[in-house]
């Protein structure tokens, strides 16, 4: 066949290249996908940049990306719900369907996860992709590829505040503006949170937050004394909730002392593998410390449902940068140093708009 | 004392009066209110045309009257948190705090509350009313008095979509387009659903509905069969959860029929004791048949949060007229008859605005 | 292949005959088993004798059958847990695995779940029975072929139990002492349940309730009022939970008058298709009405370690009486009259006791 | 009055003196009673010795003891539910009943919790203590008064057992096999738990685990490397859940690394202030970390239909010693240094047996 199917393709640290692939064949649960928008996520970075994501190693060169979009131009003979044509966005984990995890609903957990991008598994920033058609998740005809392909960090948002319990009236805290934060925040405010504080190190990395709808920001020094920390975001607010999108010892820390007694504490970021944490503090006021991992059921549907009622309208301002597929490398650096304010870059892997019904 | 304490009593079946009263005596944990707006209840209106309501038989004259606001203007000895002068909504079931409900947080369903107008316990439309301190929530000066009487169908809506587990991107059916159908909309659409159909026997009821934001609203013939209803429904949206708001016998059959398996129903229209419903259709797809009983933990602070955050700013809307304490009968005449499109009859014991820091 | 393959097929109402069937073919993840024990189930006599079950109605010849254990004679290629000679206990639902109800965890609603002697599904009273892998669950040596056939209705009970959140010190009415109340009895002791109340019609049929360990037993009189039955029950407990293990009018609206206000009402009994209840009484008490479909994530399990690890000894007792698969429609004559006291009525597809380790 | 109420206080750090005070005065909602059982706690133990627990320290003169049972002699005009005479297991903990958190339900981590014992409460190792009647719990008369004040550390294990979702199946891993894992133990069994494990440093302390039925023990090396303990662990048991009844950074590491992705890590110990944790390890697997404080809503009640119903039988056998009021030093002195396998020292404010039907 002498169709190309460019891919985007780690072969170890710090060595990127755009390869011709062979066009995947697709079995009867399966859809192939021509890929439209792929966004870059701080995972893909640390695969290029580190060769490994936390204990997942590069032993073979890997296809990146997996925050994306695409439309569909083949199905399986299985595939009941989607037809060539429709436009949908991709959930990058596919779960084995057997195990008891995945029985339990908790598919996300599953051990056999096959997790776009994540080594061993490739991803689709590449031409063609096949998928399981029940993890294509169609877009209405308004809703843009780019927002498509919002919708993986958008759900990470919408995972976390569910775990949290974020509801009607809920306090919450939030630490660290960047993607994860402000995905966060404008899932909070749309579960009907009555206060957000976010905070983070640097004043002009909230300003986004305060213009997507945070009720207060807090700028941290990181010299300042623990207990006059907490004692700053008290004084704004007592969380119910606080959800860490950092995962600094630091900031977990804070998590943990600012929150009432009874609330909980959902730590999002994962950026130190251990952490000294004021254990007795957490459990003697019972404060329950959660973790999630990606997204799991009706996560990706409810964050589509948000994009597509209107009920977040800002999230377009998260991208800030375009690239074609070609322009990968420039793209990737653009991310990781976050050059001219950077907070999330977008992939193209076809013209522009070529799946829009207006301009993004 | 000669100071005057007017007060609305229902001596008996269809026999109001206006009435001076002592004003009350406070103990320690208790306030006393110099009573402001205090809105019509349907079960205000049954007590008085009926002589009861349900179980609940009127015996002794009553005072009625119990969505209500008003300014503190002593407080007992062992009061913290409000202070004279501060302007409150009134919760207005005070539960007995030692029995084994009340300890578990389920102190709506308390064997002892003491729920104002609901015989034989009085209630507050009257110029002075003693409370438990701890049940009057503090408004924000932006906050109106009218808008804190509000907070009582306002919270009955809470607690309706909180145990029916509204949430983000539900698919949510309400039946009745009254005033509890009307606060269920609004605060399902805080709680992140993404989808509200809601249906009624009279298109011009429904207006009100598309107003506030309800993205289908269905006119149902009684007259037609049920299976077609259902359709009719299905045809629209399955839902995942169903709020009958009336709670009528052919109301709640379609609430069950239309659900989706593993969905829920909340009944929280009281209006048919014995009702025949599809049992097995119900739990052979797992659908849980619940109720509410007023409002609980944390529904009032959550209802007015939902006010003083901005993030329901249409319920004014649902006052469609004003009356003075003195006018008492006319307006229980206006909301019982509905008329000139009567929603919510509000009834004002202080000259309005007189706590308001902008008119309503 | 000239193996025989007897099977238990119901042609059409009343009609059973023993008819000889090919022998199935396996794909990946399945298995095949040479079928040992077979309970009867109420369902599968009404499909034999009313030529449906609810809404599921006979159209094609069916073989009948689902509460069973086999030995595993061939595994698929994709199959790793299990090995040829491994005996079972055979959950005779399987779900599609790809709907939203399958991967939110409630597989048992699963609208295309295949369930076994379901019309139109065939069920496993055969000597040789394909099915899916992870659905066949490992009987450990100690484990007769018969616990292992007695785990479905034991499921019934787990899932009844865990849906109506029975826990420490729960105070439980059971409603019917037919199989599925003495299994969820069972349960609900080996769930902590403190205190048990069990009803039935006749007394001797509450003779095996006591010997099981409820702590009590009433006789009802289904011609006294229905308020003086909630008193007498009242009298003895007033229960957290009920679970109405007939249907019937009468026990479910005894189940909800009974129960106290806040707890939970779950109906496993199906007899009523249409069941006129005291709704208002169980809403205003904001009493939870529960149903269950079968068994779903874990309870197969959790069935199984209940005997495996002797915390129930004596569900043995439940089997009244012994048929080999030749005398299948003797074995149903007896399971449907209730003759000489049959309470769970057991065909042997093998020669008892061929894969005991000792003898039942 | 000239009857003495002699009282065991401890004036400052290793200073504990016999001493006589006044008798209470009860107000309308309480009962005086004559305290018969008080066991020994090491939280007692700890002010004794440290004159502080935790962050709670002793600047007063404080009445120790607080694990109680005692017989009514007065109760006040509000009390309905006791009696003079009535024997009871004292709940130490009374709330303040007006709080978010009380209303919530969380009655156990209200921030004016009066608990027995903890500076500056005082305790009920005394002849006379009053105390609010609905803490009282009446025991039935086949339950003897140590049975009685045992209640206390068995509702710690049945708040551990349900906050960590101890059910039907559960696998639970407990580690130490001191007073608080021996009732988590015992709780756990009671739930439905169908494999224990539990793990200490020496084998002895395990015999009396071995004993109360669990079904593994596992002795663990503390100069092993941690990934073997965690191995070992596994080889034995995958816990859905694990209780740390220790609370040591190398039990609550342990706890995490071993327990199965999506489980419960329940933390009950309290010995190492801040704990350096495998974060990450945790929350990309969904383990839930959580801790308990003391016991509330339905704790007491549950502990106590544990042993009424005979279904925890063995409890005595965590007594080893017995000892007057008046050694009440040597009593402590037993406790802390663990003399003679000492597990539970329990002092006695009267003559054994006095308020028994049969003897302990």
């Amino acid at each position: 066949m002498s169709v190309k199917n460019l891919a985007v393709v780690i072969h170890r640290k710090n060595d990127m290249r755009l390869e011709n692939r062979p066009i995947p064949e697709i079995s009867s649960k399966e859809v192939l996908l021509r890929m439209d928008c792929v966004g870059i996520c701080g995972s893909d970075i640390s695969v290029l940049t580190k060769g490994r994501l936390g204990d997942y190693i590069l032993k073979e060169p890997l296809i990146t990306g997996h925050e994306s979009s695409g439309v569909i131009i083949k199905v399986g003979s299985g595939v009941k719900n989607l037809v060539p044509g429709d436009r949908v966005a991709v959930e990058p984990g596919i779960p084995c369907r057997f195990c008891s995890l995945c029985k339990a609903g908790s598919y996300n957990i599953c051990p056999d996860l096959y997790l776009c991008s994540i080594p061993p598994c490739n991803g689709n920033l590449t031409n063609y992709h096949k998928h399981a058609a029940d993890f294509c998740h169609k877009l209405p005809p308004h809703v843009t590829m780019e927002e498509g392909a919002l919708m993986e960090p958008l759900a990470v948002g919408v995972r976390a505040c569910r775990r949290a319990g974020v509801t009607l009236g809920s306090q919450v805290l939030i630490t660290g503006a960047g993607p994860v934060g402000l995905v966060t925040l404008l899932v909070a405010q749309a579960m009907g949170a009555s206060n957000i504080l976010i905070t983070d190190l640097a004043e002009n990395r909230l300003k986004t937050s305060k213009q997507l709808g945070a009720q207060n920001i807090l700028v941290i020094d990181p010299n300042e004394k623990e207990e006059n920390i907490v004692k700053k975001v008290r004084e704004v607010m007592v969380p119910d909730i606080t959800i860490d999108c950092c995962g600094y010892e630091a900031t977990t820390r804070l998590a943990i002392l600012a929150t009432r007694s009874g609330g909980k504490v959902l730590v999002a970021g994962l950026a130190s593998t251990d952490v000294k944490i004021p254990l007795v503090n957490a459990l003697a006021r019972e404060i329950d410390i959660l973790g999630t991992f990606t997204y799991g059921v009706e996560d990706y549907p409810a964050a589509l449902a948000l994009i597509a009622s209107g009920k977040i309208k800002n999230i377009k301002s998260l991208i800030t940068h375009h690239f074609d597929i070609e322009e990968a490398p420039r793209a990737f650096e653009t991310a990781q140093k976050g050059l001219n304010g950077a907070i999330k870059v977008m992939i193209h892997c076809q013209p522009r708009n070529s799946n829009n019904s207006t301009n993004f």
